[in-house]
Parts: C-alpha cells; sequence; structure tokens
C-alpha cells in the first residue's frame, strides 16, 4: 500500500485519539489493556464509508486488522489488545465502501417493488407508477451487474478461495440480472456481506500515519514504593550494608510493597562532602550525601564500600526477587569532585575561564560537592552513551526500575534517546521521575518515556485542591502519557501537614497516597516512625536529615504507622480498581472537610471518605452518584470498612459520616452480591 | 540553519497556537490582524531560555522575525501583522540564552558584595563569610572573564558593526577581570543588552516547523450577501436578463449589501427538465432549474443565452464594481443530459453495466435531469483540471467571489488542490461553501479552504440553540477556520419559523443574522416580501419556487422588510465591532424568550436583545457584564436604538426590557462618551 498522491482516495481520516501530541510522543498502556482507537472517518457524498484499525508491534513487520465501527457523527471506534510489551505502532484506515453502498440502495430498490409511489417521491420529481414498474423490469437487473462488475473487481485484488468464491457470487448476480424478473428476492447474503468485509475494497483507501504506543507490564500503572537508607540499617552507631537491607526487605514485602527504593548506593565523594544537617564542613565521621557521587572507589558503576560489594548487592536483589519485591535504585546524574570522570573525562563538565570545574551554583550560593554534567559538551555524544552504560550496567545485575534525580536538569533530548533505547531491548525496565518543578517541564519528561512521576500530591491539602489536580491528572491528554507516583514525603520533602507531627496527619496522606493513585510511595522509616521535626521553622527540609547522616530506627515502635500501611496494601492488592486510576470519581459531601471518592470495576466498588482536619472530629452527609458505580439505589447495601472491618448497611445516595482524626478514614468495599440477592428475590 | 539532529538543541517547543489540526491546515486570518503566536518553551536545569516568532508571506523567502516574551507558566507570545493576501508561514524557534542567564548570576554576584549572609545561605552548606569576600576577589572577575568569552562565541556568528561592538565590550570585561578590584559596579548596560538581544546566541537553537495561516481579505470576514434570480427581473411574464440585474444593482448596493449572489448563469438542461413546483415534465415554457447545468448552448463556462451575452454580463460587473458591490457566481459542478461534458467527456461520469450515464438517485428516488461527476474516474486528473478551468474562466471575467453548491458530494482532495491552486496566484478569491450537512463534513470543507461556510443558523431558534451554536462557532478550534455566514433563508429552506409569515419572524431573524455573524445573507426578494408559503406542509420547499419558475416580485410593496435590512446594514458599516464575530458575548436575561448579546472593541459597544416570541410581547430584567464591555457600572450610559433612533437612560447591569412583535429587537449602540464626562466632571 504505497501512499503516493491519488485524488481518488475520498475518505477523510482526523481526530484520531488517543494521540499524544499529534502523535509525536507514544501514548502508554498496559500489557492486556483494550486500547480504543477513535477518529472521525468520513467521506463526500452519500457513499458509505468503512474503517479500520491496524497495529503491530514495532517488531512485527505484518500488521493486524480490527473492524472499526460507526459510533457516532461521524466517530468511529476500534479496539486491540497488545499482548507485549514494548513500542507498539497503530494506524487507521477508512475507505469509501462501495459494496455497502450497494447492497442497501439494492435493498431500497427490491422494496420498491412492493411499495406503491408515495406523494413524497412524486413531488421531487423522482418517481412515476412506470417507473416503479421500472424497478423491476430494468433498474434491479441493472443494479445486479453493477454489484457483479464490483464484486469481480474485488476479486482482482484477493488471493486465494475467497478470490473464486467471490467470483462465484458475481456470476450469480449476473445470472439473476439476465432473468429478468417480474420480482426478485434479496440475493445479498449475510455470508456474502461476510466475504467482502474480509476482503474489502481498498483500491482508494486513506491511511492516517502510523502513531506510537508505550506498552508496559503491569508494574508501571500499579505499584507501592518504599524507600530506605541502608546505612541505616545498621546496628545502633553501626553503618548499616546491603546485607542489612536483604535482611530487612522480606518483611517489607510481606507487608504489600512491591518496589524498595534505595538512594544511590555508589561511593560518596570526600572533596567539600557536606556534614550532618547540611553543613559545610563535614566531621571525619560523617558519612555525606550519598547524591554526591564518586569517589577513589569509583563512580555510577560502584557501590560504596561502606555498604558492601557487588556480591552483597546480588544476593540482595535476589532475596528481593524472591520476596515478590523489586530494587529501584536511585540514578542521579551529577558528581562529586573525587568522581573519575572529572579526570577522565573533563570535557563532560563545564570548565571556567581559570581552568576549574564549574560547580552547581545558584548565586550566591555554591554547592562545591557537585559538578554538574555538561550537556552542551563538544563530546555530547560520548557522555550519553556513558550514562546509557550506568543504566545498563544495573540492568545487568537485575535492576528493572530505576528513580531518576533531578531528570529536569539534563537534557530533554538525551532522555528521550536514552530511555527508548533502553526500553527497545529491556521494554520491562521502567522509570520513575524525580521533577518536582513546572507542570510543563514534569509533563515534557513523562512524554519523553519517564514510565511514573513524582507529583504535586505532596502539597495539595484541601478537598478543592485534591479534587482538582486528580481530575486533571486522570483527564486527557495527562493520562495518556503521565502515570503519577504519590508520595506523602520523601528525604527532600517533610511538607507543612506532616510537621504538627500528628498521626492523624500522616495517617490521613498514607491513605490518600494509597488510594487516590495506584503508584504511591513513600520514604518509609522516617514515615511509620511520624518523623516530624523539620531542620528550622518553615523548611521542608528533616532535621537529622538521613541524606547527611545515619540514622537509627526503631521500626518495632508502638505507635509505628506500619500496621496501617500493610492494610493499605492488602487494600490495593485485593481490589483491582485501586491498581488503576481511570475509574475515579469524586462524590459530594456537604462538609468541605470530607473528601469523598469511589473507584470501581463492574463487579467491585470501592469508597473512601477522608477526613481532611487533622485536629478535629468531621461529620456530614454524603451524596453519591450510586447509578454511576452501579450501586441500586432503591435497595440497602453494604460496607465493609477495609480499615476496621466493620461493616455499615447504607441506603440510596445519602448516608451519615463521623470521622475523628484516630482513623480518619473509611475505605469501604461495597458489597452489591445481597443487593444482587435482594433483586432475586423481588 | 539545518535541522540535523544536535543534542544539544536543548529548548523543548510546544502546545503552539494558533495551529489547525496541528498544522495540518492553514489557521485562516485576515490582511492587517494582529497575528498572536504562543508556545510553551522551556529547557531543563536552570538557564534562562529566550524564543522569537519568525514569519514570512510564502512568496518571500527570508524569514521576519518578532520578539517572543513570557506570559506565563512557561507560555511565550509574539505577533506579527501580515499585511499582504496569500499563504503565510510562521515558525517559533527557542534556545538557552546564555547571556541572560550569565548577566542575572553576575547581578546576584554584584549584589553578594555588599550583602551579609543570611542564616539560610549558610544552612545550604552554600556560603561562608569568607566566600562572600571571594565573590569580589575571585567569583566577579572569573564571572566577568566567562561573559568575556560568550560575546566573543556569539560574535563569531555576527557580521557587520555587531561583531565589532561584541568583541569590543568583551574586551571590556576581560580588562575589568584583570583588574580583581574589590568592589565592582554593573558593567551590563541596556545597550549592551539590547546589542546580545538583536545577535541571539543560536548555535543550538530548537526550531518548530513551518505552519501555515491563510490571508485573506476583509471581505472574508465581513460581507452582506443577497441573493436574487436574474430571470425574475424582467417585466411581469418576462423572462429577466442580466441587463436587468445590473439595472437592480445600484439601489441594493445603496442598502448596503456588499455581495450580489446570483444562482447559475449557465445555459440550462433540456433533457428530463423539470417543471414548476419540482414537476417531473416540464412544459415546452418552463424554464428549468439553473442547477440542471448544460444543453447546446454550453456548459460552465457559457452563459444561457435567454440571460444575454457576455458583453452583458461584463457590464453587470462593471456596474457592479462602480456601485462598490461584487458579483458572486454559484458553481455547481453537475451536468445536465445534455451538458457539453456528457458527450466529450463520458469517461467523467459513472457508466451505468448498459452503457448508460448513471443519474442522480437516492433510490428509489431519482434525478434524471442531473449527472453528477464521478471523482474516482480513471481520468480525474483531467477532471480536476477542468473544474479548476471553470474558476479561472470566471476569474478572467472579474468574479472574484464563488458560491459553491454543495461542495461536500464532490471529494475532499479536490477542493484542498483546487482552491490552494486558485489563491495561489488570485489569493483575492473567495469561496462560500454551500454544505448542509454533518459537522465534520461541513468544518472539513473549511478546513480545505473554502472562506466561508452556510451554517445550521438556518434552523436554530432557541436562545439555547443559538448561544450554544454561537459559542461553538466562536471557540477554538473552530473559530481558528470555519467563516459562518448566516442566512435566515434559501431557495431551498424557508424554514418553519418562517412558514408562520410574520412579519416579526423575518424580522427577527435578519437582525440574528446580521448582529451574530458578521458574514450574513438573505435570499432576497422572497425574504424582503415575507414570502412563506411551502410547497406542502412540513416541507422546506417554497411553493412556486423560483428554481423552477420566473417570479414577479414587487419590491415597492408597502410591507417590504427592505427598510430594516437597509438600517441592518448600516449600523453594520457603522460599527466595526459588528464586522468580526470574535468579541462576541453573551448576557443574561430573566426571560428565556429575550436574548441578549454584545460585539464591542475598546471605544464601540453594540447590545442586540432580541425577542425570541414571534407572537407575544415579552418583558423582563437583562443582566449585563458591563465590566467586560468597558462600561463603568456606577454610571448611566446612554443606548441609542440603531433601529428606532429611540434613547434610553440605563444605568448598571439590570435594566427592563419590553419587545413586541412589531419591533422584535433593540440594537443599542451604548455611548460611553457621557460617561467619561460624569467622570471627568467627579
Amino acid at each position: 500500500m504505497t501512499k503516493e498522491f491519488d485524488g481518488r482516495r475520498r475518505v477523510v481520516i482526523e481526530e484520531i485519539k488517543p494521540l499524544v501530541d499529534g502523535g509525536r510522543f507514544p501514548v502508554k498502556r498496559i500489557v492486556g489493556d483494550d486500547v480504543r482507537v477513535t477518529a472521525a472517518i468520513f467521506g463526500d457524498g452519500h457513499d458509505h464509508v468503512a474503517g479500520r484499525l491496524l497495529y503491530r508491534h514495532e517488531d512485527v513487520d505484518r500488521w493486524s486488522t480490527a473492524p472499526m465501527r460507526h459510533v457516532n457523527n461521524d466517530v468511529w471506534e476500534g479496539y486491540f489488545i497488545p499482548d507485549r510489551m514494548g513500542r507498539w505502532l497503530f494506524r487507521v484506515e477508512g475507505w469509501v465502501d462501495h459494496f455497502d453502498t450497494w447492497w442497501h440502495q439494492l435493498e431500497k430498490r427490491l422494496s420498491a417493488q412492493q411499495s406503491s409511489v408515495s406523494d413524497d417521491s412524486l413531488e421531487s420529481g423522482a418517481l412515476t407508477r412506470a417507473a416503479t414498474m421500472d424497478e423491476s423490469r430494468k433498474e434491479i437487473p441493472l443494479a445486479l451487474l453493477t454489484g457483479a462488475n464490483l464484486l469481480h473487481t474485488i476479486a482482482t485484488e484477493v488471493k486465494g478461495s475467497d478470490a473464486a468464491e467471490l467470483r462465484a457470487v458475481a456470476t450469480q448476480l449476473r445470472h439473476l440480472a439476465e432473468q429478468k424478473r417480474e420480482h426478485y428476492e434479496n440475493p445479498v447474503t449475510d455470508a456474502i456481506k461476510a466475504l467482502v468485509e474480509r476482503n474489502p475494497d481498498l483500491r482508494y483507501v486513506s491511511q492516517s500515519d502510523d502513531f506510537p504506543i508505550r506498552v508496559d507490564r503491569e508494574r508501571a500503572r500499579f505499584s507501592s514504593w518504599y524507600e530506605f537508607f541502608p546505612r541505616s540499617l545498621g546496628p545502633e552507631d553501626q553503618h548499616g550494608t546491603l546485607k542489612d537491607a536483604a535482611e530487612l526487605i522480606p518483611s517489607i514485602a510481606k507487608a504489600g510493597f512491591d518496589v524498595i527504593y534505595l538512594p544511590p548506593i555508589h561511593p560518596i565523594g570526600r572533596v567539600f562532602r557536606k556534614g550532618k544537617n547540611n553543613t559545610v564542613t563535614a566531621e571525619p565521621d560523617d558519612v555525606g550525601s550519598p547524591w554526591a557521587i564518586g569517589n577513589e572507589h569509583g563512580g555510577h558503576m560502584s557501590i560504596a564500600p561502606e555498604l558492601g560489594g557487588f556480591s552483597d548487592f546480588d544476593k540482595m536483589v535476589k532475596v528481593a526477587s524472591q520476596s515478590g519485591v523489586e530494587i529501584a535504585l536511585d540514578i542521579a546524574f551529577q558528581c562529586s569532585p573525587d568522581h573519575p570522570w572529572v579526570r577522565s573525562h573533563p570535557e563532560w563538565f563545564l570548565i571556567r575561564p581559570d581552568g576549574s570545574i564549574q560547580y552547581a551554583e545558584n548565586p550566591p550560593k555554591k554547592y562545591q560537592d557537585i559538578y554538574p554534567l555538561n550537556f552542551e559538551s563538544t563530546d555530547w555524544r560520548a557522555l550519553w552513551e556513558e550514562l546509557f552504560n550506568v543504566f545498563s550496567f544495573w540492568i545487568k545485575r537485575g535492576v528493572k526500575i530505576f528513580r531518576v534525580d533531578n531528570p529536569h536538569t539534563k537534557a530533554f533530548p538525551f532522555w528521550e534517546w536514552c530511555i527508548a533505547r533502553i526500553k527497545h531491548v529491556h521494554p520491562e525496565v521502567l522509570f520513575l521521575s524525580e521533577a518536582f518543578t513546572r507542570p510543563h517541564v514534569m509533563y515534557g519528561l513523562a512524554k519523553r518515556g519517564f514510565s511514573q512521576s513524582y507529583t504535586y500530591f505532596t502539597w495539595r491539602n484541601t478537598k478543592q485542591e485534591l479534587e482538582d489536580y486528580m481530575t486533571e491528572l486522570i483527564s486527557e491528554p495527562v493520562c495518556e502519557f503521565f502515570r503519577p507516583n504519590f508520595w506523602p514525603n520523601t528525604p527532600d520533602i517533610l511538607p507543612a501537614i506532616l510537621q504538627t507531627g500528628l498521626r492523624s496527619a500522616f495517617a490521613q496522606r498514607a491513605i490518600l497516597a494509597a488510594t487516590l493513585s495506584a503508584n504511591y510511595g513513600i520514604y518509609g522509616p522516617a514515615y511509620e516512625l511520624l518523623e516530624y521535626q523539620p531542620l528550622r521553622e518553615k523548611s521542608e527540609e528533616y532535621a537529622s536529615s538521613e541524606k547527611y547522616e545515619m540514622r537509627f530506627w526503631d521500626r518495632s515502635r508502638e505507635d509505628s504507622l506500619f500496621p496501617l500501611l500493610q492494610l493499605l496494601n492488602e487494600a490495593r492488592q485485593s481490589h483491582s480498581c485501586l491498581q488503576r486510576n481511570d475509574s475515579l470519581r469524586f462524590h459530594s459531601t456537604d462538609n468541605p472537610q470530607l473528601i469523598c471518592y469511589s473507584k470501581s470495576t463492574k463487579s467491585d466498588v470501592i469508597l473512601v471518605i477522608v477526613n481532611l482536619d487533622v485536629n478535629n472530629t468531621q461529620s456530614g452527609w454524603t451524596d453519591i452518584q450510586l447509578q454511576a458505580i452501579g450501586v441500586a439505589s432503591d435497595r440497602p447495601y453494604s460496607c465493609k470498612d477495609l480499615l476496621t472491618s466493620a461493616i455499615y448497611e447504607w441506603y440510596g445516595p445519602r448516608n451519615y459520616i463521623r470521622l475523628d482524626p484516630n482513623m480518619p478514614a473509611h475505605i469501604f468495599h461495597i458489597d452489591c452480591s445481597e443487593q444482587v440477592q435482594d433483586e432475586a428475590r423481588v
């Protein structure tokens, strides 16, 4: 099928969805998704048109096809299910369906054999009684011949037994035409229609461009992250190791987390090393920031000796795998002044007029422990290759998920190239973008390949803020390329609401993250132990931040939030509607401190109500759009709270809610089965 | 500037507006318009970016440039004014502005010379007092050298005196750096900034694609059409001629119409000619339908002898021109069976199996007087050429506006090719699309080049319908490519509301058309003489339609609506806000039968209130968004009714309205000058 200009390609194809920036970037989907493609397909005049959807994995040359059907107002839809990971392509085709036009016209002629002439047709100057008689004597035989010719034409493009069958039908129609009957029955059987439908008349087919879809594995859409610093896992005052991490992992996995994310594990720079609480001078025993990467032991492809060696790493990866979780590594493309690249490739950095290397700065602030890479290096190709090699190195050691540090300070074209190149060979690899910056920049990174992204959730507290933000994220075009990952905290961000130190705040934010977003994560030990002291007033930095020192976490503390996190993960695992965001719907309440939302599948409804007031009990009435979530409004329904196991019998949209800060939410599983039984009894 | 891949092109350009279908089709504008282009322009990291707009007429090789400025949230805007008709192109460029980044950083360093060290900068591990002292001793000289190097680099790409000047500034900075002063003043003058701004550092510039704009003359946006059948202009019972048309034109022009639109003037087919009221058998003296084109006297490039000859035509065009109006011809690409093409080019039609040519039909209805052209003809190229020749033929005779009959029954690719080819040589030629069909099809034709389009206005009667439809038309993306032309009636359509025969209905619909849409038209004699009899109940066909017979119109009748039309045209000519649709705004009233809307410029406000009830007086209160139209809400304002010359003193948003069917509307010109005087007095 060539695309050279032929004025006879009369069908227009436009408004194709889903596309990101008109097809410039791939839409994101998961293996097994039902990919719905719509397009406006129309032609001139009154001829019928038809459309179909072509799709293929990029490794497969041959297109598969799926029929498209008319939905409404010239918009057509078709579906396909990508059955493996990777880059897929789809295309829409449309053509004038002469056969369909023909048999519809033939049927009208055939019915006109019986019908009397209406005034209406007389008025239009079209028909007389004599003309009606003509239908069978002349027009129908002519139409049959037209059909025969058309089938014959179609047959010339067809191979195999269908070609013979098409010719046979053509002959049969010709034969009928010759009989010049007084009255004709309809010769176009469903079998004939099916025969032509599978051999469409594509002589003048119009084709859209080919558009990309990035198909990931399930974890891209549904994941529960737990972050910790291995160096804090040792017995008190001893440096923790990857061995300690391997020991901790099974318990984290048992609590339902499936991604263990470690801050950078590389050798930490010594030159201008930061001390505790980010002070500029380090004491001799200060461990430094893991994000100041590189010293005499190596850089991005080495492990800090104090954490262990590669065999420890491999064992940790194995334990994780056996526990059903994955290790996510933090990739931070920046160097400490003693990183090996500084000597081997000074041209990858910005050189100042005095020959020194430019450190990071925001004048007058200086970050002399960090050398940024210069993406305008004349040697940018080699730099790109080496950064690509970093990912490849860890992929070979079994890492399939990367949390990328500040990707918005590296060139956009690099990410697009690097991620595509990696995923071409390793489509299972996932990238989380740690960019807390302006919307265009965050979305721009997601478009260029990041599988998941950190979000503004960390600072969205009010009902209006949460509803507005989630609505933006689940709406087109954002939902097509941006997968949010909701974090209530990170080592960099202790948001104001958590600085209250209130358990209600920590519980509330975890519940919101875990139920609003199918991907969520926490910086775990600090979170479950309600760490809330900022470095100083109005700062979001933790006091005694683990970024600059080892901490000892007593995870066995009675007040730990860990059991709640486990409950949340159980709910997420048992209810597939919580594993995606597309069914999210907000419901009204009469209290601005009570947010209410649902996620649902056909068979499963989860309804969440959260008290956003961390200090006070709040009560009010819901107004649930029951019909929209498939709950009958004229029968009681049973709500089981997945947090407390309490069961409530509710009826209709309006129900009373009272939530105190001790347990600031209901996560209701609505059981409709009793409703169905009721119905059966009625 | 080549576009080969360079990873150092770090700036992203996206969300460019205005575009139609991502740039697939041109946006439409008028000569002298201020074309506003916006785009998201952003880069990685903290470097400053800059953007500019490039634009050119397609006949001009060199791009002109306009600066872009940051509006909000990474969106930038720039403007240009196309100063001639034709196809224009624009492009957006973005780049990292190293100079801008540099001098902002330098300014911060310079201010740090004075300032004490804050706790904040201490905390961030960035600065000590000693470091501050460093600023002048070391950092500032280094920064000055960095700037010198940058200016030197920029100079290498620059020609002329600016290059020397850039080098001079570089030398001066270097000189300063060598002085290693205790304290530095800011050396970056506005002159230096301006020098670099006009010589931007485009080494790694990112460029968008080039996007098209179709620039038309003013009449594409603002026109008042009057349609009549020349053959009805004769003395009673005599066939009217183009000479009669030429006599009528000055009076139509005097009433403010500027486009005189004539149904086809070609020879009318004799075979299967339709009789009066569209009957299938014509009497010998029946004149036939002008849309059944072609007989032994010729086809689309001939004039029906009964109307006159080419000299009559030329005289008519000349009279029109002298009267300040234009002739619009109707181009209907279909043939009567005796059209010359039927014999010379049977391959341009669909041949049936019996060798006969396929006439138009919608089984069982037959339209044997019309042969459609076959756009799937093997000879489609020659067919396209000949159709193009038809337009060219009449353009050479002075016709610059065409009303195209049923363009949606001819192939879309043909229109795109034909209109572009004509407008390439004759950008002044305008095309009105007469497609009353589904939205995608109507919009699809507009995208492919039609300058104006008939609309659904003819059937939009209620307040909600009118507000919804106008809102769609003036919103993106429709407003970028679709220019509505509002017709209350056509020879094909006598809508139900006019079948009431009520003068109030005719007045109301003309007022709505002329004030809602900058382009409007009427099928004149039938309209101004309140012709209202349908062919039969529920039909929109006129009884005794002029399409099939000559009519005599007594345009001097006392009850003629012509004086109202003249008033409407005067209002449209005197108030430029009525000459475009973009300022249209609807205002609330408390009566669903009263619609209220404004069009305004900075200096001119027109407020229209129409009683949509054709039978009864309606009254109610307005709720006008005064601030939005620039009227002070705390001072009285004077409303002069352009229909009655009555003057009303109004105050605030709520004012009482009472409209009886005899004069069912106010068209208020709001005079704010007294408000200003008031203000001066206060």
